[in-house]
């Protein structure tokens, strides 16, 4: 085990996708200072949209960060208006991304800054920062690696599928577009001597977290990792709460239930963090090695979130210390 | 003179600048039918602003013709709101330019299709057929050509002088920077044998027509051309309703009031349409060969931009013919 860090001064690597991952990782800052904390956001999914460059995952973690994020509708951000999509539509434009009028604004900053020759990582650095976010958001990858899925109709970008067509055609296989090394502020905090733990959040694994570690080195360097590594599961009873996991785990003939998340983490990780409702695959995971801890992974609110987050700590072993 | 029209068949080009002429310009449309006008827009006042390409000129004519814009605040569109304006000033980007949520929209579809390979002409249709407009509304180039001011600070853009600024600095000179051909639209109406006239609307002749002046073979053009060449002086009483041209005939030393308008469009135009206000001026101008007609030159609503529509054609021996 690493021991460059003392109890309640580590840090902690958090992988987040959207919304899922987006409140635990919200929970984790609620819970650990900026100092401590460098959370690392899917970019698989960003696209081109309009000439404008769309980052969802980003933008969920930002806006979770900020509590600025619409609880009731579950994305985006709260008292959103959609002015400038309904003028778009006007004008006979593609109107299948929801652009609300300050998210926007988002895009525009980044997509010009981008275009002036900045980072993703400084954007992304520099919108949080914008925002009162003290925490490091960082990207995968400073460079674009598209998720894609094949259907019976071809290979089709993630957001045709997620959005356009709403997750209705049956996947075959899923890849990841490009050659992409870590982002500077995800490499680095990889290579702390005071790293005290990874955690997933519970994003989908396959289209989520598999883009991160399709990233040039991250499953490598991830697997020599001697601190816990622990991964929260998305499913609740069986089920993801939101977005395609279950129909995928099926189409792809993964498996189902946390079985099959663990299955397909693999070394990955050293911890799998499951719902009451799962409490019946304790002892299977259990039987793979795995630690497992059963607890209430379902996310209302803040102070859901900072529960859970103490939790996965936790079984990290990782003290919170004083804040 | 051309005998390639029948009365009440003919074609009428008119040259617009924002506001002002985009009021004479709704108003024309709104007595001529479609295959009888093509209105030339300034695109000198043009720039690039958070990577969005934004067309002040294009967007009032056309917002005016769609009967979609604010007639109270004077620019941009009715009902707008500001939600993502708010967002970029918490993100720290520039915003000295208000960027209305819907307008935002106009430059968003704007700016890609352009980066995507379509022209300014053929955007500019797109955008003004989506709204529903029937006449022809085109950029006087499809090349960049940027109006830009000496001021003591040196050269700065148009709209750094104009809304950034507010028009505070003295000018010294102004040029118009880049080599810009005719679009193809406003290239075609002059040439056509079935034109009747040319009509500049009461836009600032320095900031609003002379950039349409400098495309390349304008002047020549216009000089050559045997129509009725009409133009509405912006001066009521000596002064602009509206923005800087007082300040600037002062500060060029161009002279005063209507003569100093007559003198800066030259042979240009064979008609100065001026104001019940200035009818003192009409004895001068006409001694100087200019035809002159003195009338109401004020537009607060529809009626008037078109009384004013209908007394410029009469001016012109342009008949209106049945609608």
């Amino acid at each position: 085990m690493k021991t460059g860090f003392r109890a309640g001064k580590g840090h902690v690597v958090a992988l987040s996708g959207g919304v899922g991952g987006a409140k635990l990782a919200a929970g984790l800052a609620g819970v650990l200072p900026p100092d401590r904390l460098t959370i690392v956001v899917n970019t698989g999914d960003d696209f081109e949209h309009l000439g404008l460059t769309i980052c969802p995952d980003i933008d969920s973690v930002t806006y979770a960060l900020a509590g600025m994020n619409d609880t009731t509708r579950g994305w985006g951000l709260a008292d959103e208006s959609w002015q400038a999509l309904g003028m778009l539509k006007r004008l006979g434009e593609a109107d299948w991304f929801q652009l609300g009028d300050r998210d926007l604004a988002m895009h525009l900053s980044r997509s010009w800054r981008l275009r002036t020759g900045a980072t993703l990582s400084q954007v992304t650095a520099r919108l949080t920062a914008s925002l009162g976010i003290a925490h490091a958001v960082v990207p995968m990858s400073d460079s674009p690696m598209r998720t894609q899925l094949q259907t019976a109709d071809g290979w089709i970008d993630f957001q045709q599928y997620f959005v356009a067509q709403q997750c209705r055609p049956k996947v075959l296989a899923i890849r990841f577009e490009g050659e992409a090394d870590m982002a500077p502020g995800f490499a680095d905090a990889l290579a702390r001597d005071d790293l005290e733990a990874v955690i997933i959040c519970p994003s989908n694994p396959f289209l989520s977290v598999d883009p991160i570690m399709a990233v040039n080195g991250v499953r490598a360097a991830l697997a020599a990792l001697e601190v816990p590594k622990l991964a929260v599961s998305p499913l609740i009873g069986g089920k993801a709460i939101k977005g395609p996991l279950g129909k995928l785990l099926a189409e792809l003939g993964a498996g189902i239930g946390n079985a099959a998340v663990a299955a397909h983490y693999g070394r990955v990780i050293s911890h799998l963090l499951i719902d009451h409702a799962d409490q019946d695959d304790e002892v299977l995971l259990s039987a793979h090695g795995l630690g497992v801890t059963v607890t209430d992974t379902m996310m209302h609110q803040a102070a859901d979130q900072q529960r859970l987050a103490r939790v996965v700590l936790a079984a990290g072993g990782v003290a919170i210390g004083s804040p």
